[in-house]
């Protein structure tokens, strides 16, 4: 009843929940408010009211409500960068049921350091109390709109004292709404998003590599889906892991290549997260650049909360390492390049100017000379580093460091893991776990190399695309790529039994994909930087531990998906409908999939962009910045290349051809196809991409929406509208000018 | 010499310019800085120093450089907003003459309050001296780079004393430098940015209205240029306006309809102008919508001086007024509409709820009763107003009173009227001055109503269309139309004789255009929102005083140029070359072909969009927010228009037909054509918009950069590459990890 003092360090946020049934004026039953005794002096103490009328009306504070005190867990930084509303409809309609500690009731506890007390019988509330107070059925289609509109907020000054009413009671949950959607109830509380980088899709055993065995992906791979038609954005990592951030086309958000700066107005994930009411941390890399000149415009300092955010592709770090520490004439290729990586090197006790390089990823001779990584002659020889000391490892420890330290706050943690991405040299015993005998056959065609499409011709002629067409470097380039990969496998093991252990594979959705793939001298190229799948095609599996996810457990989906559809999935899992976002973001939840309501996603192509305009082939080719610009788009049977720069399209027939080397793009009998696919991206290029400020919903109503604000357009005389449209403009007197 | 006191109460900023020569270590010259006396104590004291190499080479201070103390007039606002290099840049080297207030060389004044003391002699200062510490020539293409290169600054603490260094002595300016770009010099000053609203092309009497005479805008088409084919970027008012202020497609900005706001990270016409030291200022209408989801997003408060420009698309306001004060049952319009105006009005008697409304938009009866200006019955009553006090005068005079406040610092001024806009009325003696005597003859055709295009015919549906397409109607709107735009024109006049009086007509460029025309009838519309020039062709008049423009006064220009020109064309003007900017600004600077060294600008197509996705048609028509969507291209001969959901395109034949009366999009002879046409726009809407992030010489340069930094792809060993590419990789030594 009155005066109750929360005695749980932790609180730091308080919500009056009341449910309206009229009567007397509820705000009487408010007479203090009392900061939390042990709360953090530092933070600002919340209590806040919030009501809501029974059924689908609208909803205002009243006479004689029914309502409970419910307290939040304040440890998780993300919840303090919240704001108002943001920080109710974030941390209590889609918060998950950890986040509430103590619920009390007509006086007393029910829910204690989110143990619950007393059992709550139906039909006042028929789900787990913890269920009650973040009602995650607010997130359903038919009740969308009520999430934001029902609600009001009274944040009342900390200086007042709180006398709870005897009134209090339970929130109120329609059963029938509770009975429909039920099955929104058991979405996971966090999210693992790990990335390997430069991983090809069919170099695990799951997608079928015959001989380079991957058990703890493919066990992965059991418990969740395996996406076999997963693409990239951009095959490059900057812009690929650009769009996978943003859930936007590299069109759309503009960083189209390494270093170019991401746009200081992109939302990313970690916006969208946090605005959920879930943090959003990075352990590893992005390969992210700042957009030093945009922020400056607008007063953001980078090293301010909301400019470290902005710098660093919307994460919070826990340790940001894009793996990155070449070294030239003219210095270091990034000045904050795997310093932490260095650090714990030397503390570990490998002495030099760049232990990154000189143990990690060189190889020692006889007389202890350092053999680099970089030159490929070396790459079948053993890192000379401990394996567990060595870059894979290293970060995994990263990861469950990050992990071990959250609360019971909900958190994605994208663990972005630098290999099996050059330089191509791994340590023991992964050095030489593989050979000729291992490898896939290389697949290429001397037809490849007769005439071939001048861009791709061109791509040909790059040193590292020579290099990899010989088959002594792919000899031995191929053994390090292999045992790096088995490594991470071996690594995702460690990882997989330490979530079990602990608890949070029950909790965790788990995402595993990459940012491109690797050519491995595949039609004559090395790297990435072009279309076919092994550059392309990304390895994508999704783990989910709700039972809604249960049907689903183990198959595979040949939906065309693609890894902006990564945000809005993640969004979807924090509680916000990401169809309320697709005017900012260009994928779609892959959640009805893994949940087994949908086969598919709506989608029938997918797309993928380079921008070769900084790359010496553009200036062979003599192309303009706007010219050096390839686009792809992909059905189920076709691929369509299409190159600035007045250059004929490339075709490829991924049923009759799927390994892809026959180019049909000058083939009289497919110019039809060709016009359609051209089509197709025509009118996705004419998108409204940039039409991010208003949403589909506002835009939708704005039709049917009558100027009741005076506007009147075509307006010949007041018989021409309902009346009440001009009643400002009709019925006044006013002098004549000459007379005022 | 030493401890110069600065006595000069309007200095606040202070340079030592210094050349570099070879000897001792420039930075013993300075022990100290003081704060110049009388400076207001509210404004930080700068003391920079400023060192260039003589000639093309890089440039750092050093031993025995001559050098210059350079006090700047601090009294501009546009000087607050820039930063640390920003100041340098945009004020000494972009502001022009009179922004130096004080020059001392060898210990005493040269020039002392603007006033040159001194005459310096060739050939160590062959030009005025204030040109000399405002150095146009570092605009010109040569030594382009030099700009932003060649400087190195060094901001010392205010709390320090300067101590004038004996070797004090002139900048270097290389004569043949100066002899080279002396034809950049006289650049205008200031840029006087006139819009119109809703003003048509052809309804003035130097674009041919045969009855309308408009002698003043003639006037300045006399002494200017004046574009027959001006082309906006969207026929309504917020996307025209959005992309006037950015310089970019509306596709490019997103703010694709009213009230749709601009994205916070979208730079305007205000940035560029402020980043080359001059004011960019808003006297009028601009019809922005502040991104608060973005600003809020990033942290930005509305009040804060970044964020207050932000929410007014760049600009500083002088005042706004959109001249939107309509009311209905639901409240205003816009809640901070003419508010500055209606104050305004009652201070002169006007008293009522609304005077906007109830005097300056409505007639009068003779029982006193308000006459609304909305219902075109009373458009051609004359408005319950003394002339002087209605919108179009009152923003004439807060014009002139902008200019009259601003000092030596250059300025631009966006004076934006609100009419000819409806509401239709306008006060006497105009109301009468027309009648169908002076019509222009409608145009349209009754085969244009059989059978149109369904998006064409939908819109003919439109109130607003139907009455514009009553003869009754027109009758009555064309006399407010037409008086509207004579008292604009006598306006002008009244604008021009002050700016000839004060002495601006010859330092300021003056620019007349509009936002977009007004179908009045033609076509079967009314308002705008279609693509016939009625709607998207306007007016456009530049006169630039600089001696360069002479040869091409009077003349008419029939270059396709777009609205989007026009922040190039300023910024231009102010000193940045354009060209600089191309990877944001997709319009080109028109001082070329005002100086009459082009007679057309790179550019064979114009391009124009209309968004309806909230208006009742894209519902009538059952369409997406993605499909009810409209792209048009046009070069000197076609107009193609082009819909999204399925639609076939539009065309028309502009030689043929200069009316548009015949739409040829489903004549079989002219597929080619549209297929030719539906290629262009299909290119244009694939360009680059997006990468703002890197500037188009940063792109090119990046091609021939070898990596130097320690990236070394596809190399097999030490001897594929230049051997100091890999100089950080050979020749160490480590121990073997077991043995460290």
């Amino acid at each position: 009843m009155c005066g109750h003092a929360v005695g749980h360090t932790r609180i730091c946020q308080m919500f009056v929940f009341a449910h309206q049934r009229g009567g007397r004026d509820f705000s009487n039953h408010i007479s203090a408010v009392q900061p939390p005794i042990g709360c953090p002096k530092k933070r600002q103490v919340r209590i806040c009211i919030k009501g809501w009328r029974a059924g689908l009306g609208t909803g205002e504070i009243a006479v004689g409500d029914l309502a409970a005190l419910v307290a939040m867990g304040g440890t998780a930084p993300s919840r303090y960068a919240l704001r108002h509303d943001q920080l109710l409809d974030g941390l209590v309609f889609v918060a998950k049921g950890t986040a509430v500690t103590d619920v009390w009731s007509a006086g007393r506890y029910v829910v204690k350091s989110g143990h619950i007390r007393y059992a709550i019988r139906p039909p006042i509330m028929p789900v787990a109390i913890s269920r009650v107070v973040t009602p995650p059925f607010f997130q359903a289609t038919s009740i969308r709109s009520l999430h934001r509109r029902t609600f009001i907020i009274y944040p009342i000054s900390s200086a007042t004292r709180l006398v709870l009413p005897v009134t209090l009671g339970f929130y109120f949950v329609p059963p029938n709404t509770i009975a429909k959607l039920g099955h929104l109830m058991a979405k996971p509380k966090n999210i693992l998003f790990i990335m390997f980088d430069q991983l090809r899709w069919d170099y695990l055993s799951c997608y079928g590599h015959p001989h380079l065995h991957t058990p703890n992906i493919d066990r992965l791979a059991a418990k969740g889906v395996r996406f076999n038609k997963a693409y990239i954005q951009s095959p490059l990592c900057g812009p690929s892991r650009m769009s996978t951030y943003t859930g936007r086309y590299v069109h759309s958000h503009g960083a189209s290549s390494n270093n170019v700066p991401l746009k200081v107005g992109e939302r990313t994930m970690g916006d969208y997260l946090r605005d959920a009411g879930m943090g959003c941390w990075l352990v590893g890399k992005t390969h992210m650049t700042a957009d030093a000149e945009g922020m400056a415009r607008l007063g953001l300092e980078p090293d301010s909360v909301i400019g470290a955010r902005v710098s660093e592709c919307g994460f919070d770090i826990f340790e940001r390492d894009d793996g990155m520490r070449p070294e030239g004439p003219d210095g270091f290729y990034d000045d904050s390049g795997a310093l932490k990586y260095n650090a714990y090197l030397r503390s570990k006790g490998y002495h030099s100017d760049n232990p990154w390089h000189d143990y990690a990823n060189s190889a020692n001779d006889a007389d202890n000379n350092v053999l680099s990584g970089w030159f490929l002659k070396n790459s079948d020889l053993p890192a000379n580093i401990a394996e567990e000391d060595s870059e894979t490892p290293y970060l995994t420890r990263r990861g469950m460091d990050f992990i071990t330290a959250q609360g019971d706050a909900p958190w994605c943690c994208h663990l972005s893991y630098i290999k099996p991405h050059w330089p191509y040299i791994v340590p023991a015993p992964y050095h030489d776990m593989f050979g000729p005998e291992h490898f896939l056959r290389v697949v290429r065609s001397e037809a490849e190399r007769e005439d071939p499409h001048p861009v791709y011709g061109g791509m040909m002629k790059a040193p590292v695309c020579t290099a990899f067409s010989r088959d002594d470097v792919r000899d031995k380039v191929l053994r390090a790529y292999m045992g790096l990969i088995k490594q991470c496998d071996d690594q995702m093991g460690v990882l997989f039994d330490w979530l079990e252990e602990t608890g949070r594979m029950k909790d965790t959705m788990i995402v595993v994909t990459s940012d491109h793939g690797d050519y491995l001298g595949d039609h004559w190229l090395g790297e990435k930087t072009f279309f076919h799948d092994a550059a392309i095609k990304v390895p994508l599996i999704v783990y989910d531990p709700s039972p809604e996810a249960d049907k689903t457990r183990g198959t595979t989906s040949y939906a065309l998906v693609q890894s902006i559809d990564l945000v809005p999935t993640f969004t979807d899992v924090a509680g916000v409908d990401p169809s309320k976002l697709d005017h900012v973001l260009e994928g779609k939840s892959l959640l009805p999939l893994l949940h087994g309501k949908a086969e598919t996603v709506a989608r029938n192509y997918v797309f993928c962009e380079f921008d070769y305009s900084m790359r010496p082939l553009a200036h062979a080719l003599d192309l303009d910045t706007t010219e050096a610009r390839i686009f792809m788009v992909s059905d189920d049977r076709w691929k369509l290349i299409q190159f600035g720069g007045g250059f004929r399209s490339m075709l490829f027939d991924l049923a009759k051809d799927p390994q892809e080397l026959t180019d049909l793009g000058d083939s009289a009998a497919h110019q039809e196809v060709i016009s359609q696919l051209t089509a197709v991206l025509d009118d996705w290029a004419r998108r409204p991409s940039q039409r991010t400020t208003m949403t589909t919903d506002t835009l939708m109503a704005s039709r049917h929406k009558a100027s009741t604000k005076g506007v009147l357009l075509g307006a010949v005389d007041e018989g021409d509208m309902p009346a009440e449209l001009s009643v400002k403009y009709r019925g006044k007197k006013v002098p004549k000018w000459q007379d005022r």
